[in-house]
Formats: structure tokens, sequence, C-alpha cells
């Protein structure tokens, strides 16, 4: 993988806990050539401390905070995140990583891509999960899944880097994940108009919609024409 | 690779100083289902303080310590050294890690194999790479080539877990072109009825959204829920 398309790749930590697994993880980053950390909401102390990590001073020291994970993706195409479990009831499509990395390989072609992994203790949250396009796991054994979090990053971008040709016809720019998330909140507020959605439910409605929107792949072109319709529809709802 | 072979397998560190260190290498091995840890002159403190890494209680007690290199691999057939330097002026093969792997892979077969790691501070000394028959490299960055020793074991035995054919998991039946055809009546009627669609411009425009809706890529779950979606906003609209 060419620097200038890593250039193209942030690694996003949410909520990591422990110093140690954050200059863990920016020490991967640099063994590989990924230079770009976006960190959401870290325990504070925990990121000051983390910045003492063999050979990755600078790295830390130009990581990008944000408060929330939608802030830390909005300019990225596609985000992927990471996780040890199945997960089958969030319909969210699951890849391995060997087939996972392919797949980043071919969209950092075209744009930004957001890796995402989750606090040490957790993992990535439902509401985490439902901004995601798609899911990947690191093959581990069935009876000890879960991984460290500066060894899963390592892996992950071993993987990233992997010499083995891994070439896909280049697609379509998709679309950053600001303007998914403007037509799931413009769906959102044409549902709730039209009484699709039922007071009570919305948090659980909301995160299903979100997660349908990542499903449908969308280019920048056609995620610009979605928003056109879904504007004008939400205005003449809004209108009665 | 079948836990059979990994029985085959020996992960030997040597002189590892850092009890965090000892514990994340014998936690990446449960990761990936390689069993059989022996340590060669550990700090016994660091050795002791190790055990309690997460979900990797019984392989540190059942580990093998060993006073010497050269004991803790007396029963192996193959010896593999790993370094983050090129160490030309040994004249040993040195491999990358995807092709060292395959040649671990095929020699698990025959008989056991040790992966040999070396100290956080120094690697290995020249005398412990002489008893090793061939050595392999993560392939790092040039600039930064050193890893973190867990980290390190993990990619390693990453790559040896590692499945040539990337599988995926069944991607999900797609929906039925009537599905498709309807949603794209739907969303017609409601961008007539909201003033998006201009008249004189229906033609165009619908064929526009049939193939923006054929683009989608809908499965049959997800174009249902579609459909349920928009006949609530277009009933609402047609209410005015």
């Amino acid at each position: 993988l060419t620097s200038v398309l890593l250039n193209n790749l942030r690694v996003v930590l949410v909520a990591a806990r422990n110093p140690l697994n954050i200059g863990a993880a920016a020490r991967a980053m640099s063994n590989f050539g990924a230079l770009r950390l976006r960190v959401v909401n870290p325990y504070s102390i925990a990121f000051r401390e983390a910045r003492s990590a063999v050979g990755a001073a600078d790295l830390l020291a130009s990581a990008e905070e944000f408060a929330t994970l939608p802030g830390a993706v909005a300019d990225c195409s596609l985000v992927i995140g990471t996780t040890a479990l199945q997960h089958r009831e969030l319909q969210h499509p699951l890849h391995r990583l060997e087939k996972g990395a392919e797949l980043v390989r071919g969209a950092l072609e075209s744009g930004k891509v957001a890796i995402v992994f989750g606090s040490e203790k957790r993992g990535l949250s439902n509401d985490d999960l439902s901004h995601c396009h798609w899911l990947m796991r690191i093959p581990t054994r069935e009876t000890h899944r879960s991984m460290n979090l500066g060894q899963s990053v390592a892996v992950c971008l071993y993987e990233l880097a992997r010499e083995g040709r891994a070439t896909t016809s280049p697609e379509k720019p998709l679309a950053p994940s600001g303007d998914l998330e403007r037509i799931t909140q413009l769906l959102v507020e044409s549902l709730k108009a039209s009484g699709y959605i039922k007071r009570g439910s919305e948090m659980a409605t909301e995160e299903k919609l979100r997660r349908l929107v990542r499903r449908l792949n969308l280019s920048s072109e056609d995620a610009e024409v979605m928003q056109g319709m879904l504007r004008k529809i939400a205005w003449k709802l809004r209108k009665e």
C-alpha cells in the first residue's frame, strides 16, 4: 500500500481508556505507515500519557480529537467498525479481516476510509456501529475472541499493508458520512411527520435507519440527489 | 491452521522484561490458538506478574521455562528468529512474514517449529540468531521498523492462522425487481406531490430514479422496509 493511499486512512479510537493501549495503537500505526489518528472522547489523562509511545510522538501530537463518532467520520466515505462478535442481530455485513482489508484498499483509491476501534472493555456500542457501513473481525478463536486493542490495531494495519495483489476496479467515489447522516436525519424527520415512526420508538428506529442508509453504498452523486429529494419531501410535510 | 498443527508450534520469548508484554504475547497466542509458550531466562518477577493476562492464565501457567535458548528449542526441527533488522552480515536467509509463515505451515506438518522473539530492548543477540535456521521480519516501515513485542507476536500468529482464500459471509438475497419498481413508483409519487418533479420532466426524472433505486443493491428485507416507509410518506402527502 503506498503512502499516498495510506494518507486516506483514518484510524479512529472510540473512548479508549488505557494510555498504554493508545500508545501501542499509535506505535503500530507508525510501524505500518498509517499516520492519521483520530480519537473520540478519550479519557484525557490517558490520551496525554500515551504521548510517550516509542517512536510515535509526532503521530500522537498530530492526532485529532472529536467529541462524537459522527464528527470523527464526517469526511470519510467508508466507515468500518471492528468487532470481536458476530452481531447477527444488527444485519450489518461482517467480513473477515482478509476480505475486509481488500475492500478497504479498493476504497482508499477514491476517498477517505475510517477504521473504528471501540473501548477496551465494551468495544463499539450499537449506536457506534450504526454509523458504520460494515463490520470487520479478526479471525480469532471461538473460545477467546476478544483481542487487546493495540494488538488488533497492529493486526488490521499489517493485513492492510500486506503484500498480495489485491486489485479492484476503481469504483465511483462514495458519499462522505456527513452526507449519509444528513440523509438519515431527513428520513427520520419525514417518517415522524408521516406517522411511520411512533412516539417511544424513535431511538431504535433511527439506529435501524442509519444502518440501512449505510448499506446502500451511495456514491457522492447519488447521495446528493437523495438529499435533494428528501429535503423537498420533508419541507412539504412540514408545511402542513 | 488446525489445532493439531498449532500444537507443534512453540512461541519462544527470550529475556522478556515487561510483564505486560509477556501477558500480551500470551493473550495473542490464546486468540489465535497457539497454546505452547516457552520462556528463556525471563525476569522472573515479570513472568509471575504476567500471569494475569486476560484470558491467558492457563497458557501462562503451563508455560515452560528454560535457562538457555538452545535448551528451549532442542526438540524443534525448525527454529525461526524474528527481527526488525536486515542482518545482512549474518548471511541468514531472511523472509518477509508472508513467505515465512507459508514455510512454517509446511514445516508444522512434520515436526515442532519454534518462533523466537527477542527482548524488548535489544531483540535477539547474534548468539541467539545463530541457533535459528532462518529469520523472519514483519514488513514495517524503513523509518520505524521496531515493533512492540506483544504486537509482533500477534501479527506473526495472525499471518500463520490467516486464511488464504478470503471468504465472506454469504450475502443476503437481493430484492426482486418488482419490489424495486414499487419503490420507484412510490418515490415518483411522493416527489411529484412535494414539487420536486416539475411538470414536463416526469419521464426523464422517473428514469433517473429507476436507475438510482437499482444502484442501491437492496436486499429483500431492506426493500420491504423501504416500501413501508415510502408508502407512509406518500399516503401522508396524498392526504393534504
